[in-house]
This record gives structure tokens, sequence and C-alpha cells, in this order.
């Protein structure tokens, strides 16, 4: 295909036309279609229905070390829930604190924590002048409205497909002592899908931070989240605790997991891994915060998941039935885009997004221009800080909600809005 | 019985030593019991195992509205278990917001968000020299560990059988603008098991605190607890949201309230109850904590219960269970203490919990000493702020989990104790 830069006005405006009549005939068809969270489908979640059957009235609701997940007690998890999320996250059972129903709240209360008390005993947050998280994007909407709430202020770095910007990140964290954290997903991130290098990881590990406080927000949403079965298109992380702890920065990272995207969204298990120091720290607050989660999902969760085997084995059945979205989006963006030189966009082998990538200062406008024919796309700007892509370029697309034909129409439409958007900008160019 | 006051030393040297042949006696039965914590108890647990039967894997999991409690979404709980909370408060299912397993976390967030983001727009707490609280006591541990936790002064303020001391709330939260909230569990009182009367809700709803961002905290934990089937041994607290809004202080109360001890301990529904400016305030902080609480376990318990009728029936159950423990306790304690003016006890009508007043300065002794003899009570200067009973006199006996003949024997060796403390303190008044 040829490059839109390419092309003549007089192509432009021909294009133009055609393009206007395409989308005119679109909207006549009343789509109403919805790319814009990362949800599991009804589908994904009717294959975990059968968890539902593990606790009956007849069951023997003791836990591994004898604890009646009934009643009141336990901090930190039911023995069995504690070695699941530690098999998920790749660490040891005596690393975790099991918490409840997603790690939103965990992440939140991490830093509620550190602003109210501070972190192993340095001071709290909110008695500083300043506090300051690096924010690696696009990435996540949620990690930075934590943040934002908290009024921390945010600085982007740069994502690139090994992991963000180390070079960056290193000279920020060992020069500022007011940055005192890092939001990362280290595996099929989100919304691009990278998945960072083991170089990356080291690195990290590695850094040297003027705040003795600084954390590593490392929420590994996607641990188990592959697309595809084939070991070689599974994308590894270095198990960043022991990587921490070999350079000497056993305290320096926070991990977070859950079965949100496992079991059932908002209804699984949460957890926490992270050192000795950190988790005698926050066994304190919690202690106070509560007498424990809900131990009950616990073992329903642990019981029906049995081990690592069989929650790959659950995840296999997931991916064989997201395997067909993705790539009913990408085979429409390969081919209608590809060559075009108005759109880049990513192929994840796991998680559960595509970035895509428009010409500058045309992702407004194409979100807008979706929503116009019926195709609800994330906001334009949510990957970043504040809501603001200094670009204006980037689009998260969640094709996990939709069937194969869902999204396949809702990807016509978009590229169809690409092509309309980055003409326009194209002309107004040519003046 | 003749009081212990009126023995002469001999009669006391001579009752002594009968005590501690006793009590070297119970000594060597080696028992180990526990009435130590609100806990429910086994057989109590198990009336409830039936829930289990409610979601199996064939379950339509659409609550009322049409949503899909497996997914995300939901931020303030789904209808039906909006109903169940708000029957069991007593309030209108839009002054209602539900949450996750228990309440406890849920007075943790208000404290925690009051700290970092203030209440209804007001100054952040921790932005101001000094915030207080007013604590009713003897009362809940746990309230008092949270406000401790976030350097909250705290003020005792005298329990009576009616309620708090009114005039002492009214006159300190009129005059000072740095108290911020007050502790109160309305209904069976946590340890005393009082019951609010009519005037004290109607004080509390028409007080004028110096301080905007004033708010009852008021733990209806026990809202439908009920030791007796009749009526008129059911204790009832005036609706105290209606109450505030009558006096013109819509915004004045937070309510909670939870399941945890109508169907599992840490693994139920909880809820607040508070003004749609309240609301509207906790909601905004909320859609940033979290995506949603757990829809499944509420759908669950609403299914469960079906309505306020089967919410009561299931507590009638309890009530059977637990009226002949607390009566064990009573029976032991009218029996040896009656007339002997060493110790007052409270008869509640519902709760977990039975109180005890000895005599000065003996309560930490007759714990100890309990301790030796096998018996676990709670820590003494517990139910008072900072872990310090002036008169170091309370003591909270929480006869909910062992059995009704567990409790007997826990008891005589109670009474034990608390005569030979109390002998020993006479004789040593004596000289």
């Amino acid at each position: 295909m040829k490059a839109y830069q390419e092309l003549s006005k007089e192509e432009l405006l021909s294009l133009k036309a055609q393009l206007e009549k395409d989308f005119e005939d679109a909207k006549g068809k009343g789509l109403k279609l919805d790319m814009s969270r990362g949800k599991p489908s009804v589908a994904q979640l009717d294959m975990g229905m059968d968890i539902f059957d593990v606790l009956n009235s007849k069951s023997d609701l003791t836990s591994l070390e004898g604890i009646d997940v009934r009643n009141y007690g336990v901090l930190d998890g039911i023995l069995e829930a504690k070695n699941m999320m530690a098999d998920i996250m790749g660490v040891t059972a005596d690393h975790v604190i099991v918490y409840g129903n997603a790690s939103l709240n965990v992440m939140f209360d991490a830093v509620s924590s550190a602003m109210t008390h501070g972190v192993m005993g340095n001071t709290p947050w909110c008695k500083l002048d300043k506090v300051k998280f690096l924010c690696p994007a696009p990435g996540y909407d949620r990690h930075f409205s934590i943040t934002q709430h908290f009024g921390i202020e945010m600085i982007t770095v740069p994502m690139t497909p090994q992991g963000p910007d180390m070079d960056m990140v290193e000279k920020l964290v060992s020069e500022d002592e007011s940055i005192k954290g890092i939001w990362c997903v280290p595996k099929y991130s989100n919304p691009q899908g990278y998945t960072y290098s083991d170089e990356t990881v080291k690195r990290f590990a590695s850094l040297k931070p003027a705040a003795k406080d600084f954390r590593i927000f490392w929420d590994n949403a996607y641990a188990v989240h592959h697309l595809y079965d084939e070991e070689e298109r599974q994308d590894k992380v270095l198990e960043i605790l022991s990587e921490c702890e070999k350079a000497g920065n056993p305290d320096m990272v926070y991990e977070f997991a859950s079965t949100s995207k496992i079991s059932f969204s908002g209804a699984g298990v949460a957890a926490i891994a992270t050192s000795k120091g950190n988790l005698e720290c926050i066994k304190k607050a919690l202690a106070i915060q509560t007498i424990g989660h809900d131990k009950i999902n616990q073992l329903r969760h642990a019981r029906y998941f049995k081990n690592f085997d069989g929650v790959n084995a659950h995840m296999r059945k997931h991916a064989a039935l997201m395997r067909p979205k993705f790539e009913a989006v990408l085979e429409v963006l390969d081919r209608e885009l590809s060559g075009t030189g108005i759109g880049e966009w990513t192929r994840p082998n796991g998680g559960y997004f595509i970035s895509f990538e428009s010409m500058e200062n045309c992702a407004k406008a194409i979100v807008a221009k979706c929503k116009e024919a019926g195709v609800t796309l994330t906001g334009a700007g949510a990957t970043y800080p504040y809501g603001k892509d200094p670009g204006d370029s980037n689009i998260r697309i969640a094709p996990t909600y939709p069937t194969p034909d869902e999204l396949a129409m809702a990807t016509d439409i978009f590229v169809l809005c690409v092509k309309m958007i980055s003409v326009e900008k194209l002309l107004g160019q040519l003046g």
C-alpha cells in the first residue's frame, strides 16, 4: 500500500470523499460496539463456572494449616492461597500476603499507607513537601489515578519494547530523593503488551535510588495471561524479588497480582509479594485495617485450581477464546493500514490490549470519530499521566470482551476513522 | 451472700486459704478455655453452610439490575445486596454502599480517607495540628486501634446503660473544633451489651459540633443480633440517619454494618449507610481505590437470605445456640458473686459480650490469674483507649465460641479468680 504521505492533494481529496461515504454507510448500521475496557468476555467467565461446585454445604472448610476459614483470623492468607499466588508470581509463599477481591485496592493501600505512615520507618510521604512517581507511558490509567489522587507528581518515562527507558529511570531515581516509586506492568504491559527484557529487570534491581523508601510498584497483572500455547511465544520475565536480593536491594519492590482475569473480575483473590522487611511493615498496618480477608474465597480458588498446572490449564482455555479476537483485530489493521504510514500497532503474545499509535495529534479525533459510528474506545490520553498524551497519538484497543465478528466490524470502523482523520490532517498540512 | 467488705480479717484469711486450695485443684485440671474474642462457634457457622448451595455451576449470575456479577463494574454494590444491608440498618437502599468482606476495613478507610483527603471538601485531617475522637468506654478495642494508628487523640467518655454520657459529648463536641468523630456501638454495645436510649439517639442527632466535618461513627455491628425471640426482650434503636435529617444534621453520621456475625466472620458483606452528600464524597475516592467489591459474594448472600425475614429467621437459630451460653455464664456469676460486693456484670439482650466490673485495680490481676488456670480472657484494659482502663476494673467476657459446659467451667474459674484477687485486695487494705 502506498504511504498516505506520498499521496497528492487530489488523491487525498478523492480518498477523503470515498472515506466519508464509507463512514456514512457505517454509521447507518447503528452499531454499538465497545473496545474500551479490558474485560473478560461472557464465554470466558462461563469457563470458570464450575468453581461454584468446589464448595457446597457438605464441604470441609478447613485449610491446610487446620484453620476453619469460616471464622475470624489469619491476617496474611491461608497457606494454599499463598502457594497459589506465589506460583503465579514465581516466588515462595513466605514472601506473600493474600488479600481480598482485587489487586487495585492493594496498590491503593500501599500508596495510602506510605502517605500516612511511611515505608519501613521512613517519613510519611504526606509530611514531605514533594513526592514524585515515575510513570512509564503509555501505561495503565488506574495506576496514574491513584498517584494523582494522593497529589503525587507524575513524571512520564517513555516505554520501549524492552520496557521503560532505563537510562532515564536510573538517572532520575539516583538524583531525586523525592521520587518514591515507579509504576510497572512488567509482562504484557498495559496497553502495549510489551514484556520487560532481562536487562531491564536487572537494571531495575540494581537501581541506586536517592530515596531509601523508593519502591518499584511491580504490577504483574498478566503473569500467566499468554495468548499462545507454544512456549516460544510465551513471554518470560525475570523474577524481580530475587534479582533485587542479589543486587543488594531486597526491600525495593512490591509485586502485585490477582486472579481477577483468571477466575472472575473483581471476585478473585489478590496478593502482594515482597521482602520480609516490607511484609512486617505492611502487616503492622494491616492488623489495624482488617481482621483478615475473605478466606472462604481463598480456599475456593486454591481447591479449584489445585496447583500451578491447574492455573495454566485454565489459562490455555482462556487463550483459545482470546487468540481469535486479537487476530481479528490484527488482521484488519494489517490489511487496511500496513504501509500507509498513518499508524503503528503492537502484536502482543499475551495480556489484554493492543496499542495503536496514530500520526501526531490524531488520537482524540479518531476516538471521537469512532464514537460517532458507535464504536467505543478507551478515551485518548488515558494511557498517560493526568490523561494527557503529549503526542495525542496513543489509542488502547481492548479486544477481549466482544466476539471476533464484532471485533472485525469494530476494527473496520476504527481503521476507517484512522484513515479519515489522517487524511484530514495531511490535507491540513498541505494547506 | 455476705459482702466481702464486711468480712473480718480472720474470715478473709480463712476464705483466702480455701480459695487457694480450690485454685490449685482447678489448675490441676489443665483446662484450656478461651473467652477472649467475639467469635461465632463452630455449630453456629455450621448453620450457614447451605449458603454454599445457593450458587453452582448452573446458576444465572445476573443481579436484579441485569448486571453479570462475574465481571467488572458496579462501585456501590448490586441492588439486592443494597436492599439486604439497608434492611439490616433500617434505612433505604439509596443511602447504602455495599463493600467487601467486613466492616472494620470500611471504618478504617473512612478514617484514612478523612486523613488524606478530608470529609466533604473540608481540610484533610493530616493537615491539622490536632485531631481528636471521643471514645465511649468501655468500648471496642479495634475502634480505638484505628484512631490510635492515625495519631488521633482519644478522649474517653463514660458509658451508661442509656449510652455515652451525653452531657459530656454535647459539651466537648460544641466547644472543640478539633474533635472530628465519636465511636459508637449503639445496639448491644461491645462489651456491655447496652443499647442507646431514644433520648440518647435524639441528642446525638441534635449535636451542634464546632467542627463542620465532625462525624458519628455508628457501628451498628449487632443490629439483628438478639438473644431472645420475644419482642419485648429485643432492644430497639432509633434509626439515626433520619433522626439526623430531622434535626438538620443530615451529613453527621456514617453507619456501618456487616454480615460477619450473620453469615461468616470475615467472609460476609459489609456496608455503609449515610447521606447523599457523604455518599458522593466517598464514591469519588472509592472509584480510585477499587473497580468494585466482590459482587458474587453479595449475590450469594442476598439470594441465600432472600429478604429481611430470612435474615431474622437465621438469627433466631443463632440465638437458640447462644442463649444457653450467655445463661451459663450468668448463672455462675449470679450464684457465686451476687451480694459479694466484689463485682458487677451486665445482662444483655443481644450482642456478643458480657461486661464485668471488678473492684478497682483488680482487673489485670484477675485476667492474669485466670490465664494461670488455663482460661483466656480479653486483656484487661483493651476496652479503653490506649489499652488503659483508668480504674483497672473492666473485663470483657466473650461467651460465644465455647460450649455451655466449657463456659460454666471457665466461669467457675473466673469467679474463683475474682474472689481471690478481691480478697487479697481487701486484706491489703486492712494492712
